[in-house]
Order: C-alpha cells, then sequence, then structure tokens
C-alpha cells in the first residue's frame, strides 16, 4: 500500500522540484550560462556530488510538511537536504520556539539544522520587516553552507491572499502575478507547493503524526493578511464558488508571464522612442500602445531616480497625460525629487 | 449656490462624455474614417444639427440620476436627449413598472422616451440571459432613432464587482478587465459613471427628490453579484480597506490596457510564426514570450472553429506544452472537435 495521498502530493511536489534543481546543477546540463546557479560549480561536480537543498521552516503545517517531504525524497535522488528555522524574536520563548523546530527537523534526519535569530525593524511594517530580516537570513545561512537552494512552504492558499493584496494596490498586473515558483539570487528560492492547497499541507502532518505549531499571527486580525484568510477570502468563496483560490493562483501565473512579456516590450521600445541627444520623443511615445507607454515611462522615472516602490499608477497617468492631453500643463513632480515635462515636443525626466 | 457637489459630479462626469460625443460627431473633428462611428453623418451635419444621447434606465438610482444629469446638460450642449426603459417580463407587474419609469423620464424633459418589452431566454444563466436581451433591445432603439450614443448607468462599485467576478473564472487580464468606457458597434455604448461611486448617485437622486426604485434582484442571494456585493466586496473592504473599489476599477483599467497591447503583438506575431504554408512552426512559437505565445494558439484555436467562451486556459497550458514539454504527445481535443498536434516541427490546428 502506498503512502496516503496528501503524502504522496507533497512528496510529488516536492521530487519534481529536486529534479528541476539537479537539472540546474548537473555540469551537462546546464551550458556555461547556467553554471552562474550553481554557485560552486567545481565542489558541486568534482568534490561534492551531493548538493545540498534546505528546507525554510517555521514549524507550521505547510513547512513541517516541506521538510518531511525533503527528507523523504532527498536521499532517493542523491541529493543532501538540510533545515533552517529563523526566531523572530517577536514573542516571549520565541527562542525555545526555535529550538524546538531545530530539532524536529533533525529528527526527520536533515543535517544540517541551523537555528537563526534574526533583529526585525520597522521598515515597511510589522510584516515586510520580519520578512526582510527572514529572507536575509536565509540568504546568508545558504551561502554559508554553499546550498544549491531554499525551498519554501508558501501554499496555494498563500498565493491567492497574495494575489487579493497585490489587487488591493490596485497598480496593475505585476502585484496581481503573487510569488514566482523560482525567485532570489540565481533562483535560490523554490516553492514546491504553490500548486497545493493548504488542506494538504495539513492532512499530510497529520497521517505522518507530525506535531505542528500554529502561529498565533496567523490568526492575528490586527495583520492584513490574517484577515483575508479567515474573513475576507471565506467570504468570496461564499459569493464566488469555490473555485476562488485556484482562480486567483491562474491568475498569478498568467499575470506574471503577461507582465514579463509587456516588460520586455518596453524595454526594446525604450531604446526606439529616444533621440540622438537621448531624450523621449512626444510623437513616438504617443504611437505606442498606452501599456507600453506607460511602462516606458515608468522605467524612464526610476532611471531618473525615482524610488520604484513610491511610483503609483496615478503619478505615471500624470506623466502621460503630458503625452495623451498636452495643453501646455506645468512640470509634474514626481517621488525622488524627480520632475517630469515637456518640451519642444521632448519630454524630459529629471532629478530637478 | 451651487448645485449640491454630488449633482454636481454626476453632472460634470456626464457634460464630459458628451463632449467625447461631439467632438465624434463633429465632421470637422473626425476623418472619413470616423463617420462610421456617426451613422448618420449627412443627417448630423445637415438636416439635424442635433445629435440624439439617450439613457438607459432601469429607475434605479444609478440610471435615474444619469437620466437627470444628462437631462441637464443636454440642452446646454445642443443635444438631444431621450430615454429608454426595458421591461424583462421577470417579475408580475414589471410592465407597469416599466411605464411608470417612462413616465418618470418625460418628467424629466427627455424626449423621445420608449418602454419596451422583451423576452428573456435561458442561455447562459439567468443574468446572462437578460443581459443579452436588454443590449438587443437597446441596440434596436438606438438604430430606430438614429441616436449616437445610449448612457448606461455603471458606476465604480459595479466596475469592482465585474472585476471580482473576472477573477473568480481565473482566465487571465482579459477577464480582469471589465466594462469598457465605450464599447458596442461603433462606440455605441458610453458609460459616464464609470470613475464614480453608487453613493454618489443615491445622494444625487435625494437631493433632487428622484424617486428611484431598488430592483428586489440586486438583493437576492441567489444571483452571484447580489451575493458579491452585499457579502464579498464588503468582507473584502473589511479586511483589505475601503480602498478595494477603487483598486479594482484602476486594475480593470490598467488591465485592458495591458490585454489591448498583448493582443496587438500575439496579431503581429502570428504572422511571423506561420510557414509557406501557412503552417504554425514550433521552432519560431517557442522563441515567443509565453503570454504572447498562448495567445497565438488560442487565436490559432479559434480561427480553427473552438468557441471563444469553452476554450479555457487549461485547454490553451495544454497545446502550450506540444510546444515547451514535447515528449511525443498524441494530439490535444479542444471544444467544438479542433484537435491541436505536432507534426513535423509544426503545430496542426484544424476541425477534426
Amino acid at each position: 500500500m502506498g503512502p496516503h495521498p496528501a503524502v504522496a502530493a507533497i512528496r510529488l511536489a516536492v521530487r519534481r522540484v529536486l529534479h528541476d534543481i539537479l537539472n540546474d546543477h548537473t555540469p551537462t546540463s546546464g551550458g556555461p550560462g547556467r553554471q552562474a546557479v550553481g554557485e560552486r560549480p567545481e565542489r558541486t561536480a568534482e568534490r561534492s556530488p551531493s548538493p545540498l537543498v534546505l528546507v525554510a521552516c517555521s514549524g507550521g503545517a505547510d513547512s513541517m510538511a516541506l521538510a518531511s517531504a525533503l527528507a523523504f525524497e532527498a536521499p532517493r535522488l542523491g541529493v543532501r537536504a538540510g533545515g533552517v528555522t529563523i526566531d523572530h524574536g517577536l514573542q516571549p520563548g520565541s527562542d525555545l520556539r526555535a529550538d524546538e523546530v531545530a530539532l524536529r527537523l533533525r529528527g526527520l534526519g536533515l543535517d544540517p539544522v541551523e537555528s537563526v535569530a534574526v533583529t526585525v525593524g520597522r521598515e515597511g511594517g510589522p510584516e515586510a520587516a520580519a520578512r526582510d530580516a527572514r529572507y536575509a537570513a536565509l540568504d546568508a545561512v545558504s551561502e554559508r553552507h554553499g546550498a544549491a537552494a531554499i525551498l519554501l512552504g508558501h501554499t496555494r492558499d498563500d498565493q491567492a491572499e497574495t494575489v487579493l493584496l497585490g489587487l488591493a494596490r490596485g497598480s496593475g498586473i505585476r502585484s496581481l502575478s503573487g510569488m514566482a515558483a523560482v525567485s532570489g539570487a540565481g533562483g535560490r528560492y523554490r516553492r514546491p507547493f504553490l500548486q497545493l492547497d493548504r488542506q494538504t499541507a495539513r492532512k499530510a502532518c497529520m497521517v505522518q503524526s507530525l506535531p505542528v505549531w500554529d502561529d498565533p499571527h496567523n490568526a492575528d486580525p490586527a495583520y492584513t493578511r490574517s484577515r483575508l484568510r479567515h474573513e475576507g477570502l471565506p467570504a468570496l468563496e461564499k459569493a464566488l464558488g469555490k473555485g476562488v483560490v485556484e482562480a486567483l493562483a491562474r491568475t498569478a501565473q498568467l499575470s506574471r508571464d503577461d507582465a514579463d512579456a509587456l516588460d520586455t516590450w518596453a524595454r526594446q521600445a525604450e531604446a526606439s522612442v529616444r533621440d540622438a541627444a537621448g531624450l523621449l520623443e512626444c510623437a513616438k511615445l504617443y504611437a505606442l500602445p498606452p501599456a507600453v507607454r506607460r511602462r516606458v515611462l515608468r522605467r524612464a522615472a526610476i532611471e531618473a531616480g525615482a524610488p520604484a516602490g513610491a511610483l503609483f499608477a496615478r503619478h505615471i497617468e500624470e506623466v502621460d497625460r503630458l503625452i495623451t492631453g498636452w495643453r501646455g500643463q506645468g512640470a509634474i513632480n514626481l517621488p525622488g525629487k524627480v520632475v517630469a515635462q515637456r518640451q519642444g515636443g521632448r519630454l524630459v525626466i529629471r532629478q530637478g
């Protein structure tokens, strides 16, 4: 008799990603252009034939399921499996909790296992600050161990929430594209469970008798994501039907591909709309499709020094009106002290 | 003292759209290429200098506010204003109700005013069937009167609901792009309130003492849109903040422009990936960005006879794997008895 369907599902998801990682790290399959992904091509190929894959584990059901599947699959594929848990230091006793998670990871047979304490700042709000600290620590651990990849336990439900959070910003399809299956420097982060629902991960922990820890933050209505998870998304499912989570996850993938294609187009178009002096020609900008033109304008503003995070759709719309609704309006002030103005058929965007 | 801010807002929205309509219909502003929009260019220019604009009015707050603003603004711009109300025949007494709405429209000074009874079929569910019948009747009235445009009372809130309904389909950014400000044959339909919230329309009716009728369907939880309006969207606002409706409406506009640009790209790319015999070359398809390739494949499937409405993202993904994940798989069956298969480096899509 095979494993429980939930366990089979988490293992299959991890196995697929391990295959991808191995393909990226096998000298024969990658050309010289792909070796950058490997970080330690000589060691991988010569001294250490077995790449190391780490799992980032909070002790919650999603990442415990991920750790268990990695522990099972890695040895079968000649991969070494390790784990990291981060102590954010945000609750009393979080250090003991992290040590306990590390113990459980060792209990699954993972090696090396590290528990890393981080200091969470305040920038961008509590959720963003914790995330920044966490990824900085994971990057450091990954580099210290020369890991080929770090697996993250984000599920399809997390993806759906991320799409809704992006939707609330109203800043276009890039913010609808959620989390990538592969991200970070050299494709370091992998999310094997992005197509898997949270319920399957929980079930897999239960049937494997894995103790899991429910982060109280996940149920704290002070957090936007928590409100979305426990109130927003269920209400949306009630109104629209059970397929909403899947539809949101598919929207993420489609939006990501669309945004990538349009970014490529804008990059190519930008070169063609500049005059010999490198200034943007209004007539040529006007001829572009609005979606491409706005991306060119956004790129130009960022290049001039406007911080990407502070540049909203309404800023770009106002600059766009210098092209599409020209009636002699004055200079437009953008974040980062960047100024956009129309001068003699040219659009001049620079720090003023 | 000027009008109440809500009344000023609805009038401004209508004034802007009337200006657009007049620009489209003035012989000097449009070239020969634009005359198709006018439907009756000679009459407009010679015998009847005053174009007719109709308002489609259910008697509800949104369209009553729209009718009142049209009645106020049209004479000031030399535009004739008329109205249409549709009796869907779905409730007992709906004919009397429609006559009453027609009376109210005449009371606002609109002329001509028509009440049109339609027969609602069953295709696509009750909401879609009612919509189809309504637009067919509006098209007919518009043509009978040679109207320059028909104004529809959809608000920003309706737009937000439409985006969420599209999101639930998970079929990509075209379905996130909601309703267009200008749509229909020759740009016949205009939606002046697409940037205006429902609350402003209601307020404008109240301060002008306009009686309005609340369609019981709008509160009937049997309808998806009604559940979304009364439960889904409020819960989402509670989780994500009050700006959600505006963010959804902005997403609609950005998604529409993005989808248009990518459709243009796909149309151009399609010609470049066909061989001399008109067959799709797999190597050339492979080189396209995924977002463009999938649109080319979708176009090819529809051209081969697959009904657009039955062709889902998962169908196109499967055809795409003939290009990106080729391992000798067999023919893919698509809706409308269309078959896609790879043959000697070519992708053949045809009705089988």
